[in-house]
């Protein structure tokens, strides 16, 4: 399947480059979408470096059949941009995969996206998503339908995994 | 008056030097309060430097008289620690002089300080603030009692200029 993963400055190194390196392994052909195509990326512990494939501008949501969002600074620096809220907005909107780790769940926060949805996250974010009245749970990984959720890289191993078993029962819906 | 300002990893340079730079020419005492004493804190933008006076452990907040949360990163590593949350808490409760920027509203947010009270932050917070129930406005500064606020780095002149106003006008407290 085709998968965007959106991404932006500061990621958390080992929460995008596992998951990123899974998908591709399992057969899956992932792009890197950010707010400037070709721009290098630097996640926070200065581990991994990843290149921007496209911007937001050179893409659509429906090029995609699902969607990983790595944790960090990265959901933060990108919700401040509305195409990219908006991007993340469309694939909870049509039931697409949705994985999101760590402070990815932000982006979910911002695009409006978390009423209805049972999910986890970092906990200072499972704390703003509850107060915003969102059905939140403090366990390694959540999945609620086509939602996966963890909240932190020793969470990675079952985010991958039960990621990759949405992506075995999720009918290509571009 | 004697003001505590929390810092923790990756804060915003500027909204931590400008506003801590202005209060002790304007004759105060500030003290920079951390996860741990000595440790050297380094801004996201790599221009400015500060050293923890004082962990969480060794002071209370009754050993002062205001609070300053600068933002960037700061705020949210802050937040995950109980020891911060609750210190920020006191201040608010003490109705004490509280003066946030940028990210630095997260703190009162996860200290479950904002109902009841006008306040602005950087715009992906102030989304979530609102989402939470906080009564929220986009403008440079909003001066609510004795609680100051301001969105981004542009904001500062404007943030220190009413948090000196209201230093002026609070008795001390302690």
């Amino acid at each position: 399947m085709k998968i965007a993963c959106v991404l932006g400055p500061m990621f958390e190194d080992s929460e995008f480059k596992d998951p990123y390196d899974a998908l591709r392994s399992a057969g899956h052909e992932v792009t890197i979408v950010g707010l400037e195509a070709g721009a290098v990326l630097e996640g926070s512990k200065g581990k991994v470096k990843a290149k921007a494939d496209k911007s937001f501008k050179d893409v659509k949501p429906n090029d995609f059949d699902a969607l990983l969002i790595p944790g960090g600074s990265s959901p933060d620096k990108l919700r401040a941009h509305d195409e990219a809220v908006q991007f993340v907005k469309a694939f909870m909107t049509a039931r697409k995969p949705v994985f999101a780790i760590c402070h990815g769940p932000q982006l979910l926060l911002t695009a409006d996206e978390y009423k209805g949805h049972r999910m986890t996250a970092w906990k200072t974010v499972l704390g703003d998503l509850q107060k915003a009245g969102a059905d939140v749970v403090d366990q390694e990984v959540v999945v609620d339908g086509n939602l996966v959720t963890s909240r932190m890289p020793a969470d990675i191993p079952s985010f991958i995994r039960e990621s990759l078993k949405v992506l075995e029962r999720a009918p290509a819906k571009r």
